[in-house]
């Protein structure tokens, strides 16, 4: 650290993202990424586009905009896209959240949402998941704070219905609600339409997971009116241009080829159903997912054991050194190619392993 | 505005980017983009890329910092690849400058300083460029403050000369001094050698101008070890996988063509020689430019009257409501053929005005 970095800073602790060793290759069910390629589309537009790179992107981005707004059945001006939905939500917990405005999540979600509320110089209360991992609703009506949650939530791939949604929005219209539906394509109800009914509700997604847009970074986020302004205002002081011309580009493809989305979520969804039947088969706890992972656990080996024989296996998976969720693994639903070289590694883990 | 954005964010004015109008066809010399396409290398990279689109891109862009440190004969624990130069700037404000730790800058310069500072709660003082246009590096020595500026600046495309950069280092180790050398490689000496030297120097440059990627957003910072650290750690809080994945190949590809870069910018170069003669044959008073941007001003007609006039006829140019320099416009350096077209315009304007 230098004697720079100011004091609320310094006490920062960055998220740490999933491993991407380069040390050899690897079946990669770590990151949650899609075991599918992005729609034809996608890649054709970039050889139109590579010549026009010297030109800035749009800031508004609108041609993308107006093709989500379309396939959501919401205005224009009710969509911010955005550079990965990390940076949507950056740019929220930035613009809302502070030491006096507070901000509650469960103890068990994605481990960037108190980074960000570090960041953002913001109080936080983390609100424990139930005994069987779901979303504690009631405990989070409860709190007077703003809400951030996932649906699903990750790692546990748990769902809430959107009646639940519902409560904790119209529970108080001063504090805002925060869907994060980085997962919902693969089985959830998304609150999207929610948003013209409830000032205080944004929901952000992603075209990481259902879109196979990882490595394009772009997110979406949906809000009313007076909210989206708000995050356009962060966005236009701190980075105008934050979406490239190739990601604007794919992303309109990957939003216009709803069949290509269809097939390839109802894939994942197919692999996802087998995958837990094969894991509950060799004797793997598999939590219901409504995602595209599994969480699971065995009990005659640890997470972290199991999470270090796969990778020695040439198989990566995701492991939470944290409370109540050591002994599992994260699993993201791979080609069924992928998963049968996860189930051939477990096979022989297990066979070798007595607890 | 929303009734939940935080007080320090209610009064922030946003950036308004250059305008990308879309109504016809222009000669676009308003945004300081080049007229030439980024290098061979980068349209066949995306060709190979766009499947693995489905994946994370590389939060630590190994590939593409190596590149870069091998270019410029850094290490690479001194170089940081960012969303564009913007977004470093808007790190950098944010780790760095407050109430308290107040920075400077020149009046007349790039006009997202004063937001990033808006942004990041931080006090700032604007230091009045002298009568000839030239940052008053006096001044800046006077100010106890941290210091931004470009080299070359804009619009003005005027530089400083490296021993002044050195001077501002060495006049107190306990200031930060960035310099944002966006247009750098048109005309002024780089200060990135000098990071090894001064352990409160951070260079901020941008591939948008010399390289042609301002479509694909990225910028690159160097800065001694433990500054770069601290940028690191809001990078890692706020949005770690920052560069997109189509983007780190292409920084790539821009990086090793040496030639193609050096024949770009020598292009540029040549033109701007010849429309500065060329302009001022049409009875402009031009100032001396560094950069790939010409700023212009004629005792005939106002600035504001001759960037309308020139949209009129289908090209654009940028200018600034702003005292001292109302009467100028700023003209990017286009290809000869997009030149052609605006001397051609210009005569046609200045035939029909008298005042």
């Amino acid at each position: 650290m230098s004697k720079f970095l100011k004091e609320g800073y310094a006490r920062l602790v960055p998220y740490v993202p999933g491993e991407q060793p380069k040390d050899r290759a690897y079946v990669k069910l770590n990151t949650n990424e899609n075991p599918y390629p992005p729609c034809p589309a996608a890649q054709s537009v970039l050889d139109d586009e590579a010549k026009l790179l010297r030109l800035y992107s749009d800031p508004e981005s609108s041609e993308l905009v107006r093709a989500i707004a379309d396939l959501y059945g919401v205005s224009e001006q009710n969509v911010l896209v955005t550079n990965g939905s990390d940076e949507s939500l950056a740019f929220l917990f930035c613009a809302f959240f502070d030491q006096k405005r507070a901000v509650a999540f469960p103890d068990i979600t994605y481990g960037f949402y108190p980074i960000f509320a570090d960041y953002a110089g913001a109080s936080y209360e983390e609100i424990p998941l139930r005994e069987d991992f779901t979303i504690d609703v009631e405990a989070m009506l409860r709190s007077k704070k703003h809400l951030v949650f996932a649906n699903p939530n990750a790692p546990t791939g748990l769902k809430i219905e959107l009646s639940d949604v519902r409560r904790l929005a119209q529970s108080d219209p001063d504090r805002l609600v925060v869907v994060d539906e980085a997962y919902v394509d693969f089985g959830a109800d998304s609150a999207v339409p929610l948003i013209k009914e409830y000032d205080n509700l944004i929901v952000v997604q992603t075209f990481s997971k259902s879109r196979s847009l990882a490595g394009a970074r772009l997110g979406m986020t949906f809000a009313p009116k007076a909210l989206l302004d708000d995050l356009k205002t962060v966005k236009y002081s701190f980075n105008p241009y934050n979406v490239n011309r190739l990601t604007e580009k794919l992303g309109k493809a990957a939003i216009e080829d709803v069949a290509y989305f269809t097939d390839c979520v109802n894939k994942v969804k197919k692999t996802r159903t087998e995958a837990k039947v094969r894991l509950e088969s060799l004797g793997f706890f598999v939590l219901p997912s409504y995602s595209n992972f599994l969480f699971a656990r065995h009990e005659r080996i640890g997470g972290k054991d199991l999470y270090l024989a796969l990778k020695d296996r040439g198989v990566l998976v995701r492991h939470f050194d944290k409370a109540r969720i050591a002994d599992f693994v994260r699993v993201t639903v791979g080609t069924d190619e992928q998963m049968d070289i996860l189930y051939a590694a477990l096979q022989d883990i297990l066979e070798k392993t007595t607890r």
